[in-house]
């Protein structure tokens, strides 16, 4: 399957366009989990279990699991093999290098760890993330217009050629995407004027759209602003960090069945 | 001590500006690593042995333990126990996120893998870097203008301010590093002209300078256009390439011998 055929499937058996972010901090877990002997895959399968029939996909912030130390390689391993086949998988990895680095990162995140999708930082230009766009199955979201304050010291500058940055890295993404429709973008829920300027800019583009709940983002203006573009809406804390009781699971269901 | 002090004493130390790139690739290893129980940490410490009182640094290139597997952990731990403690450790991770994951990534590249320096990219502005930034005895080097032909995508923009994107950059660097003296810049050694150029932008910054050897920019160039600048020059391919055969080690003290 294509990329885009990945998407379309996982949301048509979703019904819905709701990523989970698995964003686990191994110091916050419920206290439930502490005698488990990997307490953030515990609670990894946990939320998976109470949720796989409501989400499209699901999206691991590898930071997280970075600073979960020795486990990390196990844990990322094993979160993704628990997760139902027909759900899209998120690598939100941000890496980005020169071109032999980048393979280096490719082979790590698209084969030693099967991700469907990574995100990518386009900065270093095209040769850098040309690596990552070799295989049709495996889709990319490059970093357009990300939700926090900080988009406003580079993204947002304004260039000589009439252009925002943003919209240059735009304009840019959907040439890295001509050959193998394999290439999307990552803009900010909390900016839904952008986000509807973007979608006329880039219709055929996948986005991937952080920054719904704890950011600031809703998702009726995120469904408003992206109309009928294929889109991934993620959540995070808003989800998988609704309770730190026994129930946690419950109310990652509860709080999940808000955003489909 | 501070970051700065650590580089003035390493430097002092080495009589060099040094930087020797541990790129190491688990595929490519001298044979007669093969039946070592990880060939990449041996790798690693024979060329360290080898070459430890040429280097004012050793920078590992994140990306290749990371293609590494399961062992990324425990070799990337081991390798920067084995560095002489005078001897600057840098972890070329170019990481970057909204500043709560920034936040882990932090952890991970500061406290779990204590490297005195980390990369990272500064595309997602102030908010998302400041994590990195809060201890004065580590150091920052962010992306200014880098050593590879996509730096034309993007790096070099040019902005309505009159400035290039890398310059607005380094100018944003210079803000950052203003409260604790810990940030720098990278700057690519294949084009000395900029580095003369931010060099008398930021003559307070230190540079690291990569893409010396194979990627085609000379020590004779970067000292010129750096000035009495802080640099520290990183050579991988270079040195720790120089063979693949069982004289691996002397061949990479022979080749940082034409760099000191």
């Amino acid at each position: 399957m294509t990329f885009l055929e990945k998407i379309t499937s996982a949301q048509a058996k979703s019904g819905s366009m709701l990523c989970i972010g698995l964003d686990t901090d191994w110091r916050k877990l419920p206290e439930i989990l502490d005698d488990d002997k990997n307490p953030v895959l515990a609670f990894n399968k946990a939320i998976i279990d109470a949720t796989s029939d409501l989400a499209c996909a699901y999206k691991l912030q590898i930071a997280y699991y970075e600073a979960y130390g020795e486990r990390c390689y196990e844990t990322i391993q094993e979160t993704l093999e628990y997760i139902p086949k027909h759900i899209l998988t998120i690598g939100d990895v941000k890496r980005g290098d020169i071109g032999a680095t980048s393979e280096q990162y490719a082979y790590a995140w698209q084969e030693l760890f099967p991700f469907d999708a990574i995100t990518i930082n386009p900065l270093m230009g095209t040769d850098g993330v040309e690596p990552f766009l070799r295989r049709e199955d495996r889709g990319v979201f490059f970093l357009g217009l990300t939700s926090n304050p900080g988009a406003r010291d580079f993204e947002y500058l304004d260039l000589m050629n009439g252009k925002k940055l943003y919209e240059e890295v735009t304009d840019k993404v959907r040439e890295w995407n001509t050959p193998k429709k394999n290439a999307g973008l990552v803009v900010g829920a909390t900016k839904p004027q952008e986000l509807r300027m973007l979608r006329q800019r880039a219709p055929e583009l996948p986005f991937l759209i952080p920054g719904v709940g704890t950011q600031g983002g809703t998702m009726e203006e995120v469904k408003a602003a992206n109309g009928d573009g294929i889109a991934i809406v993620n959540v995070s804390r808003g989800i998988a960090g609704a309770s730190k009781g026994s129930d946690f699971a419950e109310a990652a269901r509860a709080a999940a069945r808000n955003f489909v």
